[in-house]
């Protein structure tokens, strides 16, 4: 008995790793079916600010994977749940591989979308002058170009990917295929909010997420959009700064040289953050970097387009951080990513705003310890003259104190980075490569941040980022989007980590 | 027949000049009458940036003057009209004197008010807590609380005084009395817009609009509330400066360190503009601003509480441009009035900005010349090494130029002022005292401007202002109102100017 155990086992086995697939028909098939898959998830609104709309995409995702088989275990948080999705080998001893993507999108703002509505997505054609014309949803019933792209809220971000792994399972299910090893998806659906509850449902579920490799379906592939695998990713804690000028707005007028202005305070605030060449000033935001020979060699290979990405962004000069873009993501960041005081154009009243409000993040490498990164920014806040509130402060406090600056942060989470030459650095480089004939781009880390960190502290679990989409697809700005070529080569690449024998 | 002309006409100005009016009983009877008017006025919306709706203003504004037996008729500008309305006295050597105020009023951001809407009027009474609360607007017909206010847009800026000259002129008409002078009343419809068709329109209209004397009503009383006369304005310019970062906003996390930040950009420009005392560091700003005895003398007799100001605004140290408040209004101001990059709060995303916008307004005084002071202000952003465009730079200028500063400034007006020992400041002095028993306060200046300075440089006219609003009125930011007391004593006032013999 128990040898025909192992004999079908073996069988079966066999089955499971046959590498002969055709990788491009397989994902020309599949994916082409889940196009409407993909326009039914994205047409689902999914700002985490709005728990309802959340709570609807993660009924949606949890019924797509029931339908393969997978069981689905909701993990309750203090904010929005987890979902964990399981299906296990056939082979007892097998390994366990788990996957990660979010249903989350960045806020929307409709009116600065070339759309009806960024949850109503469009297919898209560049015209003879370059922009982007709308062509029916139905044309993708005909031949595909693979530059079209499909325009809407997380279509890049994380939706899509979410779509091709779909996809990519059902072309395994076609091919009689199944994975050599256990798979466990984790489904985040507030990763554009920081994922705060993420570190302590880790802890909390530490044996339920267990596993020999994480891969992180997120981000951008190389500019080149070749078969891309992410080493590593920076951490972000983001932090919101306010300051004070009178009570209420007043007439700029009639109070226009005596009651100081919050606008003027935040401006000398942040100008001195940074020098004229984009390098943070702030005493000892850099410790611990060092840039070693290995790190620079690994950055040559990348086969970056440096006057053309200047040239696609308009700008002339970049920002000295590194000497090259590769090198730039080495480094922690800070950036002001929204800024407001009183109004501006047809709303613009002439007055003396109350309060200047900055929003900061600051994206952290391995090096660097998120905590102390931000003690050192209210160090130099304070260096600068300010007192430190929490809250709006009271009369009391302002009658105080001249500079006031209310500093909320939120919960940070940390950069985390896998050696190349790993086991599984080797492995996730033959199970694409084989799906392509193209060089896989490999990158030591990604500018952008996922909250992988406290997977990676807590299980002790090697993690690696497998980027698809397009890196020119206007991800957390409006009128993000996806290109079809990427989709399709995004599908291939999943059948090649499904199929792969770990 | 000659000599019967004379006596009759003799014997209409004898009542004409009656000074046994009961100022108080009067302005209480029409003030009361007028509640209603005040009410169906401020309901009309009044934000300049929409024609429809100020047409409804004018047409309002028409009727109830023509109601009560003026001329009305339309000077047509490029923009939006002005109304010039007319009542001649029955003597033919009569002088002139002309009144000026405005019917638009700020741009709105209704989720701003504490109440439903800006342009439906409540009556708002302070509790216990000192916070303002709603009351039935029939409370009116009772006994009503000097202490009451009627918060919407415009009550105070410059509705208001329009209600109280209609009213004061029933007042007058039901005492029999009319002014010894022909009257014209030029009513703005675009002041908060800038008025920028004013000064053509001055130099087309000079004949119709030719005067002895132009009294504006606009701008607050005195803190104090006590009668006020004010000599004079600040001018005004305003600009709006944009800088760049990328074409479109990028993920902060994958172009953070490279792409430069448009914000930070902006900060460094704007910080640089005043020093940490809110002085002016733009070389030559202050130019030929000199603050004589005469003018200090004068300051001196004004009834400040600069301690309760503090207090009131929540501000420990006030900028330190003058020594005093009154002092810091002699002074031409730059103030940063409205400030954006990406968003902040919910609507925040973790991008570099495209852009970053300043509003700025520049209120001159009579020293300084309006064009000299922007191409100053032109000459340091120059210096700190920005290229100026009016326009969004092209791909050209953009590869040609690192910094990029985008420069627009509407048409500015100068300031004015006249003497207080003028014939015409003694009049209106006797002419607003015998109407209360308290001190009239006379003001230098307004630190607010209005679009004064082209009558008084082509009409060769002396202009002053009689401001009735209470000072705390929340101009020109949310939840505007207008106090009843001040009202109420507006009207007094304005029947006092109405049958004082000029």
């Amino acid at each position: 008995m128990k040898k025909s155990i192992v004999v079908v086992l073996l069988l079966i086995s066999k089955v499971t790793y046959s590498q002969n697939l055709d990788y491009e028909k397989l994902s020309q098939e599949f994916g082409r079916k889940h196009l409407s898959t993909l326009k039914e998830y994205l047409s689902i609104p999914c700002d985490a600010n709005y728990k309802a709309d959340i709570l609807k995409n993660y009924t949606w995702v949890e019924n797509q994977f029931k339908q393969r088989g997978f069981t689905a275990r909701t993990l309750p948080t203090l904010t929005l749940p987890v979902l964990l999705l399981e299906k296990k080998s056939r082979n007892v001893m097998a390994p366990t591989l788990m996957f990660y993507y979010h249903s989350d999108g960045q806020p929307v703002k409709n009116s600065e979308w070339f759309q009806e509505d960024p949850f109503k997505p469009v297919l898209k054609q560049k015209d003879a002058n370059g922009d982007w014309k709308e062509i029916p949803y139905s044309s993708l019933e005909g031949k595909i170009d693979p530059e079209w792209r499909i325009f809407g809220r997380a279509s890049s971000d994380d939706k899509g990917p979410g779509v091709m792994l779909l996809a990519a399972l059902d072309a395994m299910e076609a091919s009689k295929l199944s994975p050599n090893y256990n798979l466990k998806i984790v489904v985040d659906f507030e990763e554009e909010k920081g994922s705060v509850s993420l570190p302590s449902l880790i802890k909390q579920y530490k044996s339920d997420l267990k596993s020999d490799l994480l891969l992180i379906f997120d981000g951008p592939a190389h500019a080149s959009n070749l078969p891309t695998i992410t080493f590593g990713a920076r951490g972000i804690s983001t932090v919101t700064l306010t300051t004070y000028g009178p009570y209420l707005p007043l007439h700029s007028g009639h109070y226009g040289n005596y009651i100081p202005n919050p606008a003027l305070r935040m401006a000398k605030l942040l100008a001195d953050m940074k020098d004229d060449e984009g390098r943070v000033t702030i005493p000892g935001f850099y410790e611990g970097i060092k840039l070693d020979d290995a790190t620079r060699l690994k950055i040559s290979t990348v086969p970056d387009d440096l006057a053309a990405l200047n040239t696609r962004m308009g700008i002339k000069i970049p920002d000295q951080v590194g000497q090259n873009y590769q090198e730039s993501l080495i480094y922690p960041s800070l950036n002001i990513r929204g800024l407001k005081s009183g109004e501006v154009e047809k709303l613009a009243a002439t007055i003396i705003p109350n309060t200047a409000i900055a929003e900061i993040d600051i994206r952290i490498v391995k090096q660097s310890n998120p905590d102390s990164l931000l003690s050192k920014l209210k160090k130099y806040i304070v260096s600068k003259g300010f007192y430190i509130t929490t809250e709006d402060p009271s009369p009391e406090e302002r009658a105080k104190h001249n500079l006031i600056c209310k500093f909320n942060t939120r919960p940070a989470y940390g950069a985390f980075s896998t050696e190349m030459q790993s086991k599984n650095g080797l492995w996730l480089e033959k199970a694409i490569s084989k799906t392509t004939n193209a060089q896989v781009v490999k990158l030591p880390t990604m500018g952008g941040s996922v909250p992988i960190s406290p997977f990676v502290s807590e299980l002790g679990v090697e993690a690696v980022i497998i980027p698809t989409v397009n890196s020119d697809n206007n991800q957390h700005s409006a009128n993000e989007n996806l290109r079809l070529g990427n989709y399709f080569d995004g599908i291939k690449t999943m059948i090649g980590l499904l199929s792969e024998r770990y």
